[in-house]
């Protein structure tokens, strides 16, 4: 059994726990080294406290299951079969315990909890897995650190094709697609989420996507991307000018940058994340742009883009060695301009590293 | 309020229900004209069945929801916040009325449910809304119908691209990379799911990732894909030869593309989805390779790639006019091969019409 499978299985027997359900994707690839997003149809994990787990999965991806190495029992299901009801005679199959149970309650939804319900009338949802696996996937081993040093590198390179393709007219999906292209013939397998560029106003919008806004000299054009290496990702963002810089645009770059650096610098074991989170946006605000920077600081990441880490005001999590999560300060002005910089950076015994390294100065593309 | 809101009031009225949540964004897109995925953020949709709704979104979310011209209350929250809290506040300011809820089962995580539950203790949940809003997008409108229309159009550009990029030693994922970008350079805003490509036994594998695997002589190789326009998706597949057709790869495409057919030519109003899957798996079980369609027929699409309609062997939903889904039958060999044909169509009075146009002839590129 692998090393975290063995925790959880401790954790059950701990608290008296009779069936663990795990039913994230992400999470099941962390036990089990078997990753694939069922979409829709049902892949769920099963741990005992005393008897052998078990991976129930659509039928066409028992054989990827075996082909990972998993050595205890596989069971597929077809399309017009009903999951629950053969999940339900699996588990009666392993155990005679089934009254306690613990499940991923930021996952499992409404409808899987009332089936669950259904066939088992007695069951209990006595405890929460969440929080369980969030934390155990908070902590990185150095095998996971590398590959997120190695999916930095790979954004990097993104920063260097998407800054190379900057001309001006050109629209920010035609600068997405030559970046990403270029990216691929060098053997990156995925984006870790949609690649964002975008051009002088339209940067405003830090949840815009992609569109056919034409670059002008003058404007800034804003890079926030990501890349997968081996399960692993990266997140970070550029904003660069084009052409010329203003003083005012200058002097909010400089603003955002100083939020970033001191924050970044800030960061080592025994700080919280909301104090992280208060030196970036104090710096802004007393630059008088505090109504501007409208999100959190960052976010954990690591198998996926989005992970339980919240660097926001009033989170006290402390930080350890071994968490990894992004640094993103920014400053968006309606019709004007948006500027964000980030780096996800691992918490080290001393301070932090960074997973990327293209330069955070200011950079005027010609 | 549109069409679609003024059917979930009616609803409420004749159910009794007090208060209506809807969590998934599709649904909220469907019903309201924003669109966005809010990660991990709560982006919620309430509906009464007197009072005006509201959209309760991050706060950095607000102007764009505003911006789609949104006439009703729009309330953002901080990621400093509690989302819950403030829900709750709003829904009180709303209405007095907080018994009866319909929420959207299907969607709705088993800790949100919990966090209504502690906000008002004498909540039920009475309804299930997933199911109305699945019927409700289960029957497209001419506007939906017209823009996959258009999304089949591209995604027929697409193949071409792909056939175009096919020689002797490319990978997988440079032909996925070429493909992708002469479809973004040519106005493409997105991929419906990742581009899949696979050559030869790689393709036996349903749900394999397009990876580094090299094109031989004689193989075939699977293009499964699908793009965006204007919020509505496509999905189609084509299994092309390369170089040279082998008299066994020759009769198994022609099973497949047999099963294909016949099913696509059996869709008309009145027909029900399990009959569909049935005519193409006994046509493939016949041949003797039942054994090898691992997967049903074929599942709904629309605005995501995957909705509620599953064309698949016990499934009785009964045909209308209006209905949008794919047919992909495959047979799929480990070690050896994998051919899938796929096009989504849409239900009409009299038939069907298919959204891809690229001939299912089988097609020997050299």
């Amino acid at each position: 059994m692998t090393t975290h499978l063995t925790q959880v299985q401790n954790w059950l027997n701990t608290e008296g726990i009779d069936v663990a359900y795990f039913s994230d994707f992400h999470s099941i690839s962390y036990l089990t080294g078997f990753e694939s997003d069922p979409i829709e149809r049902i892949l769920a994990l099963f741990v005992f406290p005393q008897n052998d787990p078990f991976i129930f999965a659509p039928a066409l991806e028992v054989q990827a299951v075996r082909a990972t190495g998993w050595q205890y029992p596989v069971y597929g299901y077809q399309d017009s079969e009903n999951p629950f009801a053969l999940i339900a005679e699996h588990i009666r199959e392993t155990t005679a315990h089934t009254t306690r149970w613990a499940v991923e309650q930021q996952q499992l939804t409404l409808n899987k909890a009332n089936a669950l319900q259904t066939a088992f009338p007695d069951l209990k949802f006595t405890a929460d897995l969440s929080p369980i696996i969030e934390r155990m996937r908070l902590i990185k081993t150095p095998d996971e650190i590398a590959k997120m040093h190695a999916a930095g590198r790979d954004a990097d390179l993104a920063f260097q094709y998407g800054f190379d393709a900057l001309r001006t007219g050109i629209t920010e999906l035609s600068v997405q697609a030559e970046l990403e292209y270029k990216l691929k013939m060098n053997g990156v397998t995925g984006m870790s989420f949609d690649t964002m560029v975008q051009f002088g106003p339209h940067a405003a919008d830090p949840h815009g996507a992609t569109n056919d806004t034409k670059l002008k000299g003058g404007q800034m054009a804003l890079f926030d991307l990501g890349t997968i290496y081996d399960g692993y990702v990266s997140d970070a963002t550029r904003t660069v000018a084009f052409n010329s810089v203003s003083f005012r645009q200058r002097d909010i770059y400089q603003l955002v940058l100083k939020a970033q650096r001191e924050a970044q610098a800030a960061v080592k074991p025994g700080i919280t994340t909301g104090s992280l989170d208060k030196i970036a946006r104090d710096i802004i605000t007393e630059g008088g742009f505090g109504d501007f920077f409208i999100h959190r600081l960052g976010h954990g990441l690591g198998s996926s883009v989005h992970e339980s880490l919240q660097i926001a005001a009033g989170n006290d999590v402390i930080l350890e060695p071994g968490m990894t999560f992004s640094i993103e300060p920014g400053i968006y002005i309606p019709g004007d301009l948006g500027i964000r910089i980030e780096d996800s950076v691992v918490v080290t015994e001393s301070g932090s590293e960074s997973f990327t390294h293209t330069s955070k100065e200011l950079l005027i593309i010609d």
